[in-house]
């Protein structure tokens, strides 16, 4: 397969010839090397670095000034290289290309900052710092799909609108379509808080200066630095910080359920949006046609949005099997972890910034929607009516089985029989159960306005829970500033 | 494939038939059910029964008597059938079960229960109470292991004992027997503080009230209902209430971290107890031989729990899988989270007791892991030691890579160089760098007690470790009390 | 967690206590051995311990006498204990519940047959033989498929029904409905092939006559051994046969691949059957109701058969995990191959039954379907008829677009445009292209019938279609008897 | 994360505007697009056009000039812009690319050649050709390893390396370390012929002619066009023909097989070249070292080669589930296969190639080997031996066990015993039936000829295997010409 002729960069002097004799081979060099994707690191491996000198400065390892000029150097190469073209560079891995750069720009005083660490304690706090800023961001992409939702469902409330609740997708009981957004923004008001868990053990021990695995052989103060770096505490034992990635398939573990989420949504907007189902309209801005077929419009968005939870689900399962059965220490295998965080990341910010968007422009045909449920929707509530008359419901589910089959097989073929809207004689033929006290009143609202427990659909409840997530974009969004 | 002759139970009268006409298909309806694996749920369906029968009794739907006679059916059906006989019953499900038996013990009052709950939140709510058994179960699990590993710690710190420590399968730097002990120990807290937050996720919020999808249509209590079954909270949308299993995945990724950390510790353990590595021996009584070969002593208990950990991430995947896409509301796909986080319980539970027996059991050769050290497992220390003269760490590092090529090409095949065991003229003959002042006391205790910032392998250090492991187990110990 | 109560069975005496002293831990001997589930292997043992009897005879190291007498016992076994109770033995494993019970009748000849193998070549000569009966079971469970969905094409074509082709779930183009079923018949058919293929691949090589490793110490003949079990050869080289799985993973992979197929196929029926779709009815046999919701008709069959897939995706992922960096030779890991791949089984088979049956008893009603066809499905019909008089196919597009869209826009709110409907006024107010010429008889019949190409939905090439079908039932119904 | 600063390309103008009004979301346009992976597939797709341009005019729907015209645009846009540089363009996909192209060069001309076919038919068909050539392509991959290893196995067959085998990582027996090589080449030998397996099923089918999802309008020969591009046959239906993935997941099947393999030497490898087994070191140009310790010498190649056995199972994972309960015909889900198909070739081929180098340049140091053998690895020949004097194997069994627990209770610490240097006094006070008959002569050379049915370690089976794999490479070579 000649089809991908991306020349190999030429090896760069590798850090680490110490026992080994002459160039490596090539393509075993291009094949191992990590730079095209953890160039992504560098902003944290930057400052990585400056703590680092700091911390070896208060040590009395470093004179003041080498430390300055190795604050000033580090803070050079970020104006220089960032943003990162991966492309550009031949070196090994993010720490070899901050090493080069200082000692291209500082000699030996760039050279010694290279002690008493090692790539394993680096790359370890550098994808950690990632990752607590990572979670936030993806909980802040939840906050905006459950901002999406709940303006929605503030408009839907107020117009009362209403369409069936499903199980098994075959209609159920009649919920208010803002019951409906409400509860796909409850699942991502979780994945906000389940992200919070995440940005916590990702930065919740700090390995730098866990060395290669048995510690660092230098004085420093490592408390002070995983303070400076933005961690609760130095890790607590250096073997355990250099291989554990807990914090990174949580990370997967989080973005997953978040695409989950997404993916859930999607597939009802896919449904609705349907012809058949049909009285949702995404916007046009995130809708696609087909290249053959003038007519269509195909919702994309959810359709990637569905496909993505289960990438990130192939990223959970690959980080899984790799760690698996390693043994302790740090083995290069962990190397993977990188592109399957980042990934898993790309997905799901993408997925949610669509979703958010096509949430926002979707317009919902509220005629529609009422024309299109059924007329046996009410058939738990009557069912429920007849309970309260005192019949054990098993009896009263039973009348009402009865009853719908009896519509039913007496109904004309493209006429549907509708619970609400028998006479009272029409009731009566259907068993003495259905009296008038039972069956009057059998409407929509009325079945909504008995689900009044919380959580319930009954319009005040739903009114409850909006302004429930309501003040909780209000905290959050102040909690950002 | 006639080899697996258990023959489909008959199938007895669902609750559902109301729409439907004629007997299920027999094989159909044994594809279908689930009490073969949900009877497990039996002691968390009885007490929200119990419970659900109270709530109706407060909200004045049924009287004090016929309350107390459901509690007191309930209580007798949990005597009767507990532990479940899953082969036992021909019911469609635990729901089926327990309103079949309650209508077996008090007819008419039996079949009242069934009234404004549904099977779809009884059994969000059944497997929500199991999982915040389960976890903290395997926290305790998880502790057992911690304390397993701080017991041989313990004796190992006393005795000094030291094995070389590895990054990528080579000998690195040398550590205490201990640090390598408490490093997985630590990986252990960590499940133990992850399993409290599923028990968290597991109890926050009760969905039983949501009924089938829209809320219950009785007027009960469900903020004293959640307190009463041990929930933080009712739910607060009734459609995701009934179809969100975030915390049953939320459960295998848990579990699924747990059996990664015992697999890992398991790998080091099948590699210590190799005759290569050969300075752990496993207890006879967590060790098999071989059928065919008199003189094997095989690590089996080792092999299954990397195993497991691979049938547990299997769980995750299938569940993660069946979530993807799915509409909102109650799908019958959901069935499959019952197996799924009954098997990963399984699995972890019996990977950490055998796994935990194993520990406690295994007997370290001092001598043998101290005879197998490699004579050049010092040169980062000796670099170290450079380096504190003011070379720049990359030209110790070389310095130190030279000496060591001119070593390994000088020495006899059999005879692998110590650097521990130069003399000053050896050290001469390497390089004027390795001055008698860098090269005295170059031992492995000078190396340990080097690595003395926290989380190093100082003795000091890991004793201070231990007590801090000690003090968790000491507090852990106190809150099951 | 005591909610599981099954006592562990008391330790039998394993066959491996070579160098182990006293005895095993009884949770550990739980956890590790397998009879619950490779009791399921009894027959292929049997048959296998017949065969190796019969080559220890003929190589000498069996009197005559002996090896009659081993036949028999195996025999009486099979006809004591098939089917196998799996709760009822105690022993450690499937070997070494046939060499007891050869023990218990026949004293030292039975303990003589263990000779010369090792329970490494045995346990994968038995699964290779389950694997080689499974994998035609399952290859015959398509077929079954393949017959419904057949028998159901024949009458809606000869019926001429038509419904919507979809892409992105909305209307694409007419088609008729037996070229759906089709469609998932294809699907099936090449799911009978694949798992011809795995089968060949679990009977390619006998590990019989490997032992532990290093291959039979005896002097048996492997090729007549293998010929005899049913395989094409003797394996090739014995460290690898005792610990491919290959043939294993392979079965999965085919059954996840037909648990796909009948996922598909199932989506499509919950869409069909849902009340907005609407053109199916699943037959009552197959159909479930609800317990609250008395009008309630429940697929579930489709969602077990969506959930089914995920299953089996995470069967195959556990094994996949279980073998990756497995250090050569037989490892005890290697035990979880066996639950994954009979579960895998039961799931399919469940599956293929119940959807079989399904799709068997559906009814399709093609008024319903024919009314739901959106008036635009001609449109690509009407781009190529314009493309036919020589415009450019993208301008032909545009135009059909322009058309769609100046209808959408015109049309009353309740009533959809239908491009088939419009008068030659009507067309040309949409634009000089769109001729009489080109826009008479513009129907569904003209649409279908120009899709003429192999392959296509022209009633002509479907009836070829059926046909190719019907002569591949007929010849795979021969290849059985 | 404003840390990935690629800039969203601007959206160039789609082919399916038909229905939708203004321009797509800049932010989901770059969410939806593929060029940047599926440019990859150019090659294919111009040859595809190549082809429907011929058989359009083959169909008399294009001039003989123009599909000559044709012709020459397509060769010219593959001198142009292969290798694809996918940052470049700013199409949506490859399919627009090559379209846009066309019209560039050929106005009306480019545009007319998209008709009768569709972005679903082309995109299937493209995938096939590349899966088709990617199949072989790493098949030959496959053979590299088969070569490497025979080439190896040849070397030290000739010098009579002997080294232990393994089972549960303990030494079991002890084996030739050509027939170990071998092992491994067998694996590959079986991924060789998947992978043909996996070609033939890619090109059994050519989509294209299957337009959007009915079938194309037009009538051209697809039996013609299928063998021009290399198929056996037109697809059968083409519904399924433009959903179909079963190709691709049976390739990156065969694939993960391919990277299970390779990750299983690659773990034998890490234990052979660690201190402790110690008698493999890898070589130079293929190992590296550390940052940190000048000593280290690390396999990277097979750490990685290990971490990409799990990364194409996550490929694998993420396909399987995006395929899951798909409804039929093309979704947008499906545009996920390539990049999981892509990646998981890339990774397989950078493990071949890195470890088929490594493997031919490692050197085993047979007298390390040999040294490291256990005293006790003739057990199981001792039982044989036993058993062939007329012992029942299990008493055989249990007489070595119990000399092998009194030999290593008598041992000093420091001296292991070793069964084949016993005088026969030694061996009369460890049981009488340890006669001089049969302890004579108990060498590891008489051990590993008696292994000498087909498959197993004995020298000259071992020849005859690996002229049997030479024989093999020299036909796949000639296959290759």
């Amino acid at each position: 397969m000649n089809d991908d002729a991306r020349p190999a960069p030429t090896p760069t002097e590798p850090l680490w010839k110490g026992r080994i004799t002459g160039a490596p081979d090539p393509e075993f060099f291009a094949f191992q090397r990590s730079l095209p994707y953890d160039a992504r690191l560098l902003p944290q491996d930057l400052r990585l670095n400056a703590a680092w000198a700091r911390a070896l400065g208060q040590a009395g390892l470093l004179n003041r000034e080498d430390v300055s000029r190795l604050e000033d150097a580090l803070a050079d190469i970020g104006r220089t290289l960032l943003p990162v073209d991966a492309a550009r560079g031949d070196e090994e891995d993010v720490h070899t290309l901050v090493e080069a750069e200082l000692t291209r720009r500082l000699g030996d005083v760039g050279r010694g900052i290279h002690r008493g660490k090692s790539r394993n304690d680096q790359v370890a706090t550098d994808l950690r710092m990632w990752t607590g800023e990572a979670a936030p961001a993806l909980a802040r992409d939840a906050r905006g799909l459950v901002a999406a939702l709940a303006g929605q469902a503030k408009g839907w409330l107020e117009g009362g609108v209403i369409f069936p609740g499903y199980t098994h997708l075959q209609q159920a009981e009649p919920v208010l379509a803002a019951h409906w957004a409400l509860a796909h923004a409850e699942a991502f008001r979780r994945d906000a808080r389940r992200l919070a868990q995440v940005k916590e053990a990702a930065l919740a021990s700090c390995p730098l200066g866990s060395a290669a695995l048995s510690g660092t052989p230098v004085a420093i103060d490592r408390a002070a630095l995983a303070k400076e770096l933005g961690f609760a505490a130095p890790s607590a034992n250096s073997i355990d910080a250099v291989s554990d990635r807990d914090f990174a398939l949580g990370f997967l573990h989080a973005a997953h359920v978040l695409a989950i989420h997404a993916s859930r949504l999607a597939e009802d907007l896919v449904l609705f949006s349907s012809r058949e189902f049909g009285w949702v309209r995404l916007p046009d801005a995130f809708t696609t046609g087909s290249s053959a077929m003038p007519q269509k419009r195909n919702p994309d968005v959810c359709e990637l949005a569905r496909a993505k939870a289960a990438r990130v689900l192939g990223r959970y399962t690959a980080l899984g099997a790799t760690l698996r059965a390693l043994p302790s220490g740090y083995n290069k295998d962990l190397q993977e972890d990188k592109e399957a965080v980042f990934d898993a990341f790309d997905s799901c910010q993408g997925v949610a910034h669509a979703l958010a968007g096509t949430v926002k422009g979707l317009v919902l045909d509220a005629g529609r929607a009422r024309a299109g449920l059924s007329g046996f929707l009410l058939a738990t509530e009557l069912a429920e009516r007849l309970a309260a008359t005192g019949l054990p419901f098993r009896d009263a589910y039973a009348a009402v089985a009865r009853a719908v089959q009896a519509l039913e097989s007496g109904a004309a073929a493209d006429r549907e029989p509708d619970l609400s809207a028998l006479t009272p004689e029409a009731w009566r033929a259907l068993g003495p159960e259905f009296t008038p006290k039972v069956t009057a009143g059998l409407t929509l609202d009325a079945a909504l306005a008995r689900r009044a427990a919380t959580g319930g659909t009954a319009p005040a409840r739903v009114a409850e829970a909006l302004a429930d997530v309501e003040l909780w974009l209000a905290d959050t969004a102040k909690a950002r500033t």
